[in-house]
């Protein structure tokens, strides 16, 4: 569970709890447990999970935490804010629900800005100073780890320095083990921030962090101007997820501390992680991949081909300002082609498909990923389409469960407000021709329900299976007509969940793509 | 012409040279012009229009500019590079078309790298340096004003710092202006950039000035950093377009400088243009503007309200890190499920409805979003189904479009492997039945048609409307049966764009819902 980074720099990611306050983000539970085992694999210390008590969502994320979420790398952290003004700090509810999450870690948020003491919380000095205490002891004498999130710190520290240094001590006096310095409203620049922790720093002892929100265009940069001014903790979200300009982006910290500023701020095997986990991130979201973002983004490294080509070809380190792979990316000329031969193989031994001796099974590999991510299929989330394509190839390769004759799907609204959604599939299993009709909630719905009942006389096994998750994702809108429709399904078997994607100008048949991949994958890889 | 930003401090634009190098960007001479015109609305002092000779597009764009272009406060820059090795500059092609653009100012790239002087230019660094003073000289000797891009200059600078300073030296003794340090490949970090340039300035006398790639995230507060430092000219790009990550960011540039650090370098009544010129450049680009993008983006004041809406409504500069009009935003207050009666007041005034006096309006509305968004509804990104919620409660609300009497919707994946979708709707418009059958991309696609078809001779405003985007959502999966689906659409009539929400288990219902609302918001507050 301990690692360098857990003890000697602290690199805290707030994706589920401040990143969530993205528009237009909203996560399910099991979301919520998929980005927490991601932010594991790229060696984070810390993952705030959410606000328990505040918010029902995030209390189920921490009850399911408890028994489905291991991780490697990181500390579970619950969010949460000071007692009450005027209230014991025992008997507030929303301290209590910190202590049911049963995290180690717990980060308090407290007011550092008098004009927020004062107009915001209605209180006065003293008594938010109490707050902060009193709250820090009763965690802290539950056993809890404890951070402090200094709210409106850089502003309040303009307005008031002392009060904030004043809130600092009180963290610290009663135990709390980081004072994180919030430029909450976003408005510092580099050279700023790195005066005011100087400042900060000559004045209290104790482990300062920062978080910073990107109004200015700046989050990283101020993050990383803390570290040289002696910060050891970083807060930051995937892919800078936040409200308003949004956080600092924790792949282009972890991959400035690392690679620029000489930290190791992660272990070593999980910066090639960068890259894979911002885009399965962005998935979850539903969110489409920015692809100019730093190190991670699509175009990151790409060249448009022609004055240097032959230039970074011989010497693609003049070109570079890193060699790609350093964070899992590569120097892409056209389309996001999965990174080539190498990352097939690596994928292949990932899923225990040993590919030593066919090479013509790669080649044939590469070429079909080429040919269908220019059309808009993705398999950095979709890994059980990925491994159904790969063992396509392989010699041993099976047949299909099943061979579709038509499918027909409908939905009806009545005059009586009634909403129905049938649909017929027409299949032949084992050489026997099956007509199934099923209803469902909706038009995938009732195709999956007619499939499955068509199949699972012949397959078993599909009576434990259901969906999971459902996205789509509208690619190319522009061109109208013809935009196309991305549709990712998570299966489970109570046991594991697996992705599959499917893409068609149709939404319906993108959805069958997914859907027969999704129960071909538990027959043929699950059941076994 | 003359104004103190051209004099005092360059703010210098490449949008239309190396902006252009984003991939997927390709304009038109007239896009460039009608880009030209926008920049020059921000007051920014110069505008790198293309590289003349190189690229037949640009110029043209130089020709048209002479007589097409009226530039109030920048001044057009030729972008070219030093004469080529072992040549006479008079006999060099691409110096003469930058004599042949006639634009006051030329701006040269100048190799500084020893490694690129070596490996890529292939020869020798004293005929380099004869490179930059021949060209300056030229150029300067036929009356123009020559800025030099210093190529590199980062990097080569820690591989040998001296040449760094002999390539200035030579362009500045030859009669440049501004000696532009370049951090071509994009590595560098703020507290390294102020370093560099501190140290250069103790070497050399002139102008210099900064060229950021956004490699790091950080092209923003490296330029800034520089400018901290002495430089005195600094260049961006219109929404940080460019290659990789792109270029520091022109509008994020020109507001820190102004308002965080208080250096003028555009006319005041420039500033409240960032917001719009920043949209108009992203459509001339054909790229989605960035909601998040800092002082610009749709959502870069946009508050999660809730808890403190009371709050901002009061003190709102306690929780904006700038008046968001400053740049020509605005704070929207995002309608969320924590929706008290202060955030619906605040949203009406924002809508431009006047709701004083109307408390049992705003209580009704209150009570119904809170019930809404408990089963899933989310107006935060649907502004446009929350004013016709608003608006349904106003004492003068107007009728529905039409009575639904009933639709059906179906797609059919036939034997022959075609997929065919088709809808049909009966609906009761000006208390006439209407029956209306329509095929489609896909269920909601037909729907669409078929409505459309049903309404357009009644509205005939519709024929302009269409979908700009879908998005799907699937709440609370983990219920199974029971998981309900949340469509999100855009519309556009070519002038604007409106986002409507629509909820319901079945995905066909719910986007029917979505897309009555964008159809109603397109003749009642859209057609007037």
């Amino acid at each position: 569970m301990s690692t360098p980074t857990s003890t000697d720099f602290h690199v805290f990611d707030t994706t589920l709890r401040d990143g969530a306050q993205r528009e237009g983000v909203s996560y399910s539970v099991a979301d919520k447990l998929a980005v927490a085992r991601l932010l594991d694999q790229i060696g984070v210390g810390y993952i705030e999970g959410g606000w328990p008590g505040a918010m029902p969502k995030d209390t189920e994320f921490f009850a399911r935490a408890r028994t489905e979420l291991k991780l490697r790398h990181a500390q579970l952290v619950a969010f949460g804010a000071t007692r009450k003004a005027g209230v014991r700090v025992a008997d507030d509810a929303q301290v209590r629900a910190l202590l049911d999450a049963q995290t180690p870690v717990v980060c308090l948020v407290a007011k550092s800005d008098v004009r927020h003491v004062r107009e915001a919380l209605r209180t006065t000095l003293e008594e938010n100073l109490a707050m902060v205490r009193d709250t820090v002891e009763f965690l802290v004498g539950h056993g809890r780890r404890v951070f402090v999130d200094c709210e409106h710190f850089f502003d309040g520290y303009a307005a008031d320095p002392d009060y904030g240094v004043q809130v600092l001590e009180a963290a610290f006096a009663a135990g709390a083990e980081v004072g994180v310095l919030c430029d909450t409203n976003g408005g510092m620049l580099p050279m700023g921030v790195g005066r005011v922790v100087a400042d900060v720093r000559a004045r209290v002892s104790g482990r300062l962090g920062i978080h910073c929100q990107d109004d200015t265009g700046c989050a990283v940069a101020n993050s990383l101007a803390a570290v040289e001014a002696g910060v050891t903790h970083v807060q930051g979200t995937a892919n800078g997820y936040g409200e308003r300009a949004g956080n600092a982006d924790t792949f282009a910290l972890i991959a400035n501390l690392v690679t620029k500023m000489g930290l190791p701020v992660v272990p070593a095997e999980c910066l090639p992680e960068l890259q894979r986990v911002s885009h399965a991130i962005a998935e979850l979201a539903n969110i489409a991949p920015d692809d100019h973002q730093p190190y991670v983004g699509a175009s990151a490294f790409a060249h448009k081909a022609g004055l240097h080509a032959s230039a970074i070809k011989v010497r693609p380190e003049l070109y570079n300002h890193l060699e790609p792979a350093v964070v899992g990316n590569d120097m892409r000329i056209l389309v996001t082609e999965m990174a080539g031969r190498a990352s097939v193989e690596l994928k292949g031994r990932e899923l225990g498909v040993d590919l030593d001796g066919h090479a013509d099974v790669i080649g044939r590999v590469v070429d079909q990923v080429k040919v269908l991510e220019a059309d808009g299929w993705s398999f950095e989330a979709a890994d059980a389409s990925f491994e159904l394509l790969l063992r396509a190839q392989l010699p041993d390769a099976p047949p299909a469960l099943f061979e579709l004759e038509s499918y027909k799907t409908s939905v009806e609204h009545w005059g009586n407000g009634v909403v129905v959604s049938e649909a017929t599939v027409k299949v032949h299993v084992d050489g026997e021709r099956v007509i199934s009709t099923a209803e469902g909630n909706g038009p995938v719905n009732a195709l999956d329900n007619a499939l499955r009942q068509a199949l699972v006389s012949r397959y078993p096994q599909l009576a434990d299976v259901s969906l999971a998750d459902y996205k789509v994702r509208i690619l190319g809108w522009s061109s109208g007509t013809s935009a196309t429709t991305r549709v990712l399904i998570d299966t489970t078997d109570g046991v594991g969940e697996w992705t599959t994607v499917g893409v068609h100008v149709n939404i319906v048949e993108a959805s069958w793509h997914a859907l027969v991949d999704a129960l071909t994958y538990a027959v043929r890889h699950r059941a076994r």
